[in-house]
């Protein structure tokens, strides 16, 4: 089938059983309060198949605790002449499937014929409304091309599971009004949740309807007349609720009563057609010349804007959204670092939700702290619904179960804190969002920089403070000591936090002395901070190049150039231990730091260390977090080809499977991180307090890029034509 | 409700919501083939329902494998005019529920008014066919004392789990010829297992009957016309195969023919009580003057009968039988030393299926003894299915999941090759069964000896050899050196060896020469078992007493008397690390090896154990291993009265909940142990090579004690009477 280009539909012509799991992936859709994995609404053997509402963590062993897949709202299996429609039998002559972009909308268009020759055309739709999050709709529409019978049984099923591990206990189902309810409940985190449904619209002539009442699994069986060339179907409704979103008394009624006040599929969807063009209107990029990259970045996009939560912030983004169960719904630096930029700039709303979630979760980031020996807030590698750190201590060996994996992140990637801190610091330039900061952001910066100042370690025989025994950005090297990036940003954090305590004497004499109070910040402490400040060791060469651990330059220099064509990372090639021997990156850990703190850095600085780190970085099988980063500063040096190198890996990351694992989840910070090179990298925007600036370095094949941002209020076009 | 006693009925008069979960161990019932514990058909709240079936492992985290949860064969719900019949609602005017030893007949009669206030008696009976492994049967009987409706729903359901482990993934489902079928598989270990059920014998009005084809649950709902006083109700009739009894693709063919080809309830009643009544007569021990102790022995035979495999010798006996989720259905010495002298002398069958499992599996004892640079057998702490050890290395602390405990019975409770070695030869000195010992039996006693002879440590400086770093029967103390059960069984097993060997080479040389061939037993390693047998260190004092270890005296001696009354363990009390450094038991070991080895011992080193370990014994919260083996020895000293009191813990293990873990499953070490008790302990039997002796010393309230026993292929009769 040929069709016209259309920058805001990604489309698949046919069914590839061996991507499925990668392509539940792509086809995920949601609302910024769940998202649902593009699984069948009937079934596929061994689908993932999935639904994940923010917030709604149960335990798990090891890893402490996971997002719970959420009881299904999809089933919709249909039977022709009593045949089982299903992609794993009989013949599929066409299968089209599209999202829309634009609305959220998932259609899958499928011609087949059952093994005994009963043929017919079906279309699936389904979208989760942007207008009402708690709403979610469904249909289902059968073109027979034989006369018989038609049956549709649409259900939901509390009977789901995180690849084994089963989160729910029933608590109850039944039915009020015509609407069918189911009522759940998380086995040890004991969060209730409801979903009802409501079969609506049905065409065609009805033969039977049942009501399948089977524990955990109420289901409404429809039959209908079957005519050749007479479309039949059903419309299907969903609401869902939690004990976190109404009283636990409520749930079943705040579904019940959802559904019935919903409005017919037309009317829900032109409301969520609404929420979503507001929504476009100011995250919408537009690059004309690059078809791929235009649908590509659009698709990035969109699966930060169904993951973002625009109405709790209780809640973070996960490493892999809500979009799989890869790294369980647990949030990292990444929301900081990769995707909070795109929300500062195109929806300050959500980043400021965001960032009240680690607000919410200081005394986690103390409790850390505190148990380490430490003062002020560390926060957590890995956190979730607490704030308490959830990285595993120990793992079972992938290969040898008997054996165990000490995992260190949570001990010694120490990083996060300043990032957070840094994000504060951000958001607050971005939106002038003072009110906020001044309640909020500055007892964050102040507290994440008190925890520096007691994990910096005093060598008196090199005059200088250090940390050591750390992990870097870059996670091909562990333990190491001075690692320049996170040297660097603790003693930003540290410089910006008594920047910020000046500030907010200034401004706010009274909040300023309640933080000194609360935060103990006497002015012995303080001259502590400008000590470290002063002192901390940063390892520089006079020609700006930076060594991003002590004893790097020692570390066998592999030329990783020659080691093309490869389809394993360093790692995997290396091991674990050699590739710690090499100076092989998994990801830029100086060039990062350097775009974080760009204005601190000279051209010919970043220049020195991105010719001397480029080629030793792991760019096609490390971190999905580099290439964007690695896109920008590229840009920054006017390499914009080079740029695009990167930049097309970061883009392409979940939708050609790039590195293998797309089938876990979007790489969410490689989407955020794909705005922020458009924006930063080749756009050049630069904001400074006095206004903004472009520095449009396109590729050459580009025309065209646009692009609007949020600057203290307002809303900006940026409009750069080849 | 008053009844006159029956020996044979276990009977309860009122549900406790508070001992749900061990009551359902106590109602499980069986034939071998699986067992269904005692969960209600309708369901309740929390309930721990779950079928397992003999050899059906799959994958778990951490403890490796398990046995998975099988699909429920039991629901049934009741709907009276529209109202869920549930113990958790409404009120409960008369409850109660028997299981006939006899015939393993489950009944549930319960007087129910629903919240609305209709009215019912409900009965519900079931069995497992102990004719037909594969054949399970239920049975529902409704008589209201309303008019309208009744309604049943029968159904299967693959939505099972391991306390939250999903171990199914659906295959498929359907209906043949009025037969409704559910076909599943393991998720790692790929083992098919079909369900197929009919409902029959339907009695009442019909009003309307539908099949609810839902996804993993098929159901069969029948509403009938309700009449006051008149009887309603259906029979369920269901078979279960999996891949381990016919090929995959025949699972679902066999589950369906057998389904119909199976008779009605009565017939399949009378030939499943046929079978039991064969079973009973040669192992129903009678016991007269002690109402509790009969029914409770009865009761202990009971659970050991259901769980015995007949028909399969690659399973063996877990050490909660097949009763409950409790150490995941593995295996431990708890088979050879507990559970096989009862099968040796009433069902010498079984017991050889328990011991062709460990031939079956001397390849996984092969790879244990070789892994830990030794060689011969050493068999796995814990076995499931492989042979190969699965007790973890690691396990979460229960209290802080961030921190691992190291589990060590797997590496050095070694003393389970020895008492296999001794079952080996127990069989053969019960059954005769020369065929078997020279084929299989023998073999595996010379390949233990192997590793024992391997393990030993020659000590130098003492001039001995020495087992170091052990853990004996007695689990309050870990890493001891020279443990006496250890060494002395070692030293038996060794000097079995040799002498199984030379009858071998005189009775068939052939074989002999095989396995001297195949095992390498040169002239050497011969001499050297003699040297180990000769210079094995064993501390013993000239008084008879023995120490259980090396430094055992030097322990903290602790006065458990003065810490009673008590509700914990020693362990408890004193931490494990403290518990260590005292003299306290958590069962006897020396006397366990002067039990075993009865006929090496005087009557005064026996006593002089007793004398001195049975006051540093925790008996009521050590191990549950302990009680009938202490009863036992204090028999041998002519002490019936004490050895009562310990009896009756033993018997009263999991009727009486005694360790507050019976929810977990039947304690089967204990169940096992109850009949070595009244038969070997009260009765005194001794077997020799030219016949057996009683030595009756009957508690005084006993009138009398009976039982069977085989001996070399006779049964014999022994009735005791005081």
């Amino acid at each position: 089938m040929t069709t016209m280009f259309d920058p805001w539909i990604l489309s698949e012509d046919s069914f590839d059983p061996k991507k499925q799991h990668h392509k539940e992936t792509v086809f995920t859709i949601g609302n910024g309060y769940l998202c649902t994995r593009g699984a069948f609404e009937e079934g596929y053997p061994g689908d993932h198949r999935a639904t994940f509402i923010h917030g709604v963590f149960d335990e798990v062993p090891i890893d402490l605790t996971e997002l719970a897949n959420a009881p299904d709202w999809l089933p919709i299996s249909i039977y022709l002449n009593g045949e089982r429609f299903s992609l794993d039998s009989g013949t599929i002559e066409s299968f089209q499937r599209i999202l829309d972009l634009r609305t959220g909308l998932l259609t899958r268009i499928v011609r087949w014929r059952s093994p005994s020759g009963m043929s017919a055309t079906l279309t699936f739709e389904r979208f989760a409304s942007l207008a009402d999050e708690h709403l979610l709709c469904a249909r289902c529409r059968v073109t027979p091309e034989f006369a018989g019978t038609v049956e549709f049984r649409a259900g939901l099923n509390g009977n789901m599971h995180n690849e084994g591990l089963v989160h729910w206990q029933w608590l109850g189902q039944g039915e009020r009004d015509g609407v069918t309810y189911l009522h759940n409940c998380t086995r040890k985190s004991r969060i209730e949740i409801a979903t009802a449904m409501q079969i609506t619209n049905v065409i065609g002539r009805e033969i039977v309807r049942e009501a399948w009442d089977v524990e955990n699994a109420p289901t409404r069986m429809v039959r209908l007349e079957a005519a050749p060339g007479q479309t039949v179907g059903i419309d299907k409704r969903v609401a869902v609720f939690t004990s976190r979103d109404v009283e636990s008394k409520e749930v079943v009624n705040a579904v019940v009563n959802r559904v019935r006040e919903s409005t017919e599929w037309e009317s829900a969807l032109e409301a969520s057609n609404r929420a979503w063009t507001e929504e476009w209107n100011h995250t919408d990029v537009i690059i004309e010349g690059d078809n791929e990259v235009q649908i590509s970045i659009r698709f990035n996009l969109f699966q930060m804007l169904v993951a973002a939560p625009r109405h709790d912030d209780r809640v973070n983004i996960g490493a892999k959204t809500l979009s799989g169960f890869g790294y369980r719904g647990h949030a990292f630096w990444d929301t900081e670092i990769f995707m909070l930029p795109l929300f500062n700039y195109t929806a300050p709303h959500i980043a400021k939700n965001l960032l009240n979630y680690r607000y919410r979760n200081l005394p986690g980031a103390r409790r850390k702290a505190q148990a380490n020996g430490f003062e002020g807030a560390q926060f957590p590698w890995k956190s979730a619904d607490t704030g308490d750190e959830v990285t595993p201590t120990w793992v079972p060996h992938f290969a040898d179960r008997t054996k165990l994996v000490r995992i260190w992140a949570g001990d010694i990637e120490i990083h996060i804190s300043a990032d957070i801190a840094h994000a504060v610091h951000q958001y607050w330039q971005a939106t002038s969002d003072e009110e906020w900061f001044i309640e909020k952001g500055v007892e964050l910066i102040l507290d994440t920089a008190k925890f520096w100042a007691s994990r910096a370690e005093w060598n008196a025989d090199a005059h200088r403070y250090e940390y050591n025994d750390v992990i870097g950005p870059d996670e091909y090297h562990e333990h190491v000591n001075n690692n320049a990036y996170t040297n660097r940003m603790a003693q930003w954090n540290l410089q910006t936090a008594l920047e910020a305590l000046e500030w907010l004497k200034g401004r706010v004499p009274e909040k300023a002395n309640e933080l000194v109070q609360s935060l103990d910040l006497n002015e012995e402490r303080l001259k502590k901070w400008r000590d470290v400040i002063e002192k901390i060791y940063l390892h520089i060469e006079p020609s700006g190049l930076i060594e991003q651990f002590e004893g790097y330059y020692q570390r066998k220099d592999i030329d990783l150039a020659a080691l093309e064509p490869r389809a394993k990372s360093a790692q995997e090639i290396f091991g674990i231990e050699g590739c710690n021997e090499t100076q092989i990156l998994k990801q830029p850990d100086v060039l990062m730091m350097q775009y974080i703190l760009r204005k601190h850095y000279s051209a010919e600085s970043v220049r020195a260390n991105y010719d001397y780190y480029n080629p030793r970085t792991d760019h096609t099988y490390g971190s999905s977090l580099g290439p964007s980063i690695q896109a920008i500063v590229a840009c920054m040096m006017d390499y914009p080809e080079d740029a695009y190198e990167h930049f097309i890996r970061a883009v392409r990351a979940d939708l050609r499977d790039v590195r293998g694992n797309a089938s876990d989840g979007i790489h969410a910070a490689s989407s955020g991180g794909t705005w922020q090179a458009v924006v930063f990298g080749f756009g050049g925007l630069q904001v400074t307090s006095d206004g903004w600036t472009t520095m449009p370095r396109l590729p050459k094949h580009w025309k065209r890029l646009a692009f609007k941002f949020f600057h203290r209020g307002k809303m900006h076009n940026v409009d750069l034509k080849a």
